[in-house]
């Protein structure tokens, strides 16, 4: 249980709902803010002003999945007033207090290291970022079906990297009917592709492979859908790229070639808001029970 | 092969396309009527106007997925003009000739009856509504996906009916990770879903298998989504009709209860026209073919 956590949770869509759910089941003491138009009461849930002053008992700060962009501003969808993180607010943060949030961004991670206030990135755990990947390639499915005039099931799909995502990605669509091959990097990645059904193939002879490919899914943060990958492409495949921002698409070029390429959005928060949030929720609290655990074993 | 094959095809969509190019390929004599908006030729192929006289040696008259309406006209795409399918046009069709279409409504049953032309109607073959029921399965897929906080990996689906559209769902649900529940009146029926890793269970015992679902799914084409098992469903539960029309759900008291229910339509020419094209052209070559066949062993 959370029970004497103080808690302050800024910010936020949908998903911080599961959140506060949680907390207030785990008996933490919660004060939220940026929620005005949000008419149903949590019980036992205080609404808040966003002043440095709230956070001066704070044992955690919880922001949205995306911390603050690059002027300190976090991202709150019930609210229309501005909430922004600056020097104050950390400076009235005690020295155990922590801030927790999915991703941050430079402006986020200086902020923190400034004031020397613990920062705890959520999709950098490995299982949070496998859970992650269900949502994340149940979206891939519903783009992929919305974009291409064929079926998934009998059709050949390419998946870059079996990572957290990769793999996930490669079972559902294995799953659907589709015969899925899978471009890797090293030998024990090729090894675990054959023994699940996949075709693998060594990322170097991806130009090849893109011949005769329906739909290419990336998941690696680099550039590696090239324009000379894009070019042996049949001109009715598509691309849906699932790596980060920019991803590793030449879109330029796609574009120039004809060839549907897409960026996907943060597909969780998107397509399954509930099943994201709950996921953010066990392991946020997971993670605050571990810290406050540490604290109490402290001298 | 086609050859010598008299083929007149009228209106249609996308999907029509490939059952020219396939008609072409099989060098059937073809004609088409309905395309004037389409820029794109086929070598070999005629357009033509809409009059009796075009069918005067037609061993072969294409309609699209629903043959006509209640009054006689062909739906059509690609043209602005009205074609209507009416006495004159079958009286001067040879008597060996005959009407080939998805799903025939009474007015164009009545019309080929009476004028002693066949009519046959490709979707009630049993191959093609299996083949049909890969692109429905995707699109009730991409519904659930789109209208659902919660990813199907992990929920709790029923499938009513595990017939020739029922099995492929049930089998696409389980693949994305879907706990299926199925829904099903006969013995065998059961015993097929318990090997095949479902729970399967007793269309009587619906209203209590209600509670816990998240996506309910129905393929069985008589009212079984009754009041009764609405009121037994979680507030935030998702019925998906697939069902042809009517469908088998009480939709007056699903809104009046605020659960969200969909009967859907014609998904494969939604979600995917070019497989739904092919799907087709395969089934209508083949029993042309057969057709032909049976004429020249014929005295």
């Amino acid at each position: 249980m959370l029970t004497g956590v103080q808690v302050v949770l800024a910010g936020g869509d949908a998903r911080q709902l599961e959140v506060i759910q949680k907390l207030t089941e785990m008996d933490a003491s919660v004060s939220i803010v940026g929620f005005d138009r949000l008419d149903t009461p949590f019980p036992g849930v205080s609404k808040a002003e966003w002043t440095p002053e709230l956070l001066r008992a704070a044992d955690a700060l919880l922001l949205p999945a995306v911390g603050t962009d690059d002027e300190g501003t976090i991202a709150a969808v019930f609210t229309d007033r501005e909430l922004k993180l600056s020097d104050p607010f950390l400076e009235a943060m005690p020295k155990w207090g922590k801030v927790y949030t999915g991703m941050a961004k430079p402006y986020l991670r200086r902020l923190c290291e400034k004031h020397q206030i613990g920062l705890v990135e959520l999709f950098e755990r490995d299982d949070v970022a496998i859970y992650n990947s269900i949502p994340t390639a149940e979206g891939a499915v519903m783009m992929a079906i919305q974009n291409t005039d064929i079926t998934i099931h009998g059709s050949t799909c390419i998946v870059l990297g079996l990572g957290r995502t990769g793999m996930t990605l490669a079972r559902t669509l294995q799953g659907l009917g589709a015969k899925v091959k899978a471009g890797v990097r090293r030998e024990e990645t090729f090894a675990r592709a054959f023994e699940m059904g996949y075709e693998p193939f060594y990322i170097a002879d991806l130009a090849r492979q893109a011949e005769g490919c329906d739909l290419l899914f990336n998941t690696i943060p680099n550039m590696i859908i090239t324009a000379q990958v894009i070019s042996r492409l049949p001109l009715n495949a598509v691309i849906i790229d699932l790596a980060s921002k920019p991803g590793g698409t030449d879109f330029r070029f796609a574009e120039k070639r004809g060839i549907k390429a897409m960026l996907a959005p943060g597909l969780p928060g998107i397509v399954a808001p509930k099943t994201a949030g709950r996921i953010i929720a066990n392991g946020l609290i997971q993670m605050i029970l571990e810290d406050s655990r540490q604290r109490g074993e402290q001298p």
